[in-house]
């Protein structure tokens, strides 16, 4: 059994990973895709190789330190994946997209807030009434300033 | 001087596109890259061959129609300037930001709609004192849960 699961071992540090089975090269120790793109993983070598070539890949991966190369192997992915998807936009779609969702949101916070200082002001304005206090000239168009501003949100 | 004007646009129209100029090639009528590089802006070709690679580009462009390629470029441009600015994450950092921002709003969002709902519920009850009515035991029980729901939030 042990002897085995060795030579599965053995022969699968031997094969070529992902990009040197599709570059039909021979996978070298030390080989800059191979601890990134494993052989049983072709779509993901293929897809970046498609997008952004194989020799970019590999100058981008050498120039940057070892322990930054598996985050920019999962960002080239992503973003190779999303030009396959929609060869026009490719992630600058998604980009739009959460750029609108903040829009909305932004919107939406904005009308909440300028809710709950218009239910404050109702309720400071009970308060006053049920106390019977006068409201002074000055608190007066303060209060109206303040309507004036919640009301352009409805 | 008119002669002049079109001398200047006859030697304009014969000079070759960014592309063409940094792959030192002739830029023959029809060439997919000259509507879009144009030789005043060598930059943004540079940043995408440097990127994807002119002759990926090129096969991209070259597959989609026409009215779709002015877009195209301008993602590929945009995708090639974040990768040349941030080589391990590229347009991936803007997107896990606006994922970031998006999850702040819709927390903040939440809390405003529970702020809101408490102001109500406190107007509600102030309105039912005021009036002298009796809270009966179901709406109590109601006005407990919904109290608690929005206590979650403080």
């Amino acid at each position: 059994m042990k002897e085995a699961a060795g030579r599965r071992r053995q022969s699968a540090a031997a094969s070529p990973c992902a990009a040197c089975k599709l570059l039909r090269r021979r996978c070298v120790q030390g080989c800059v895709f191979a601890p990134h793109f494993p052989a049983e993983e072709p779509r993901k070598f293929a897809c970046v190789h498609k997008v952004f070539g194989a020799s970019n890949v590999s100058k981008l991966l050498q120039e940057m330190a070892e322990q930054h190369r598996g985050d920019a192997v999962r960002s080239l992915v992503f973003e190779a994946d999303a030009r396959v998807r929609d060869p026009v936009y490719g992630c600058v779609a998604l980009i739009s997209s959460l750029h609108r969702q903040i829009q909305s949101l932004q919107a939406q916070l904005a009308l909440s807030q300028a809710h709950i200082l218009h239910l404050r002001m109702r309720r400071t304005a009970a308060a006053h009434l049920a106390s019977g206090d006068h409201i002074t000239s000055a608190s007066a168009s303060s209060l109206s300033l303040e309507v004036d501003q919640t009301a352009r949100f409805y």
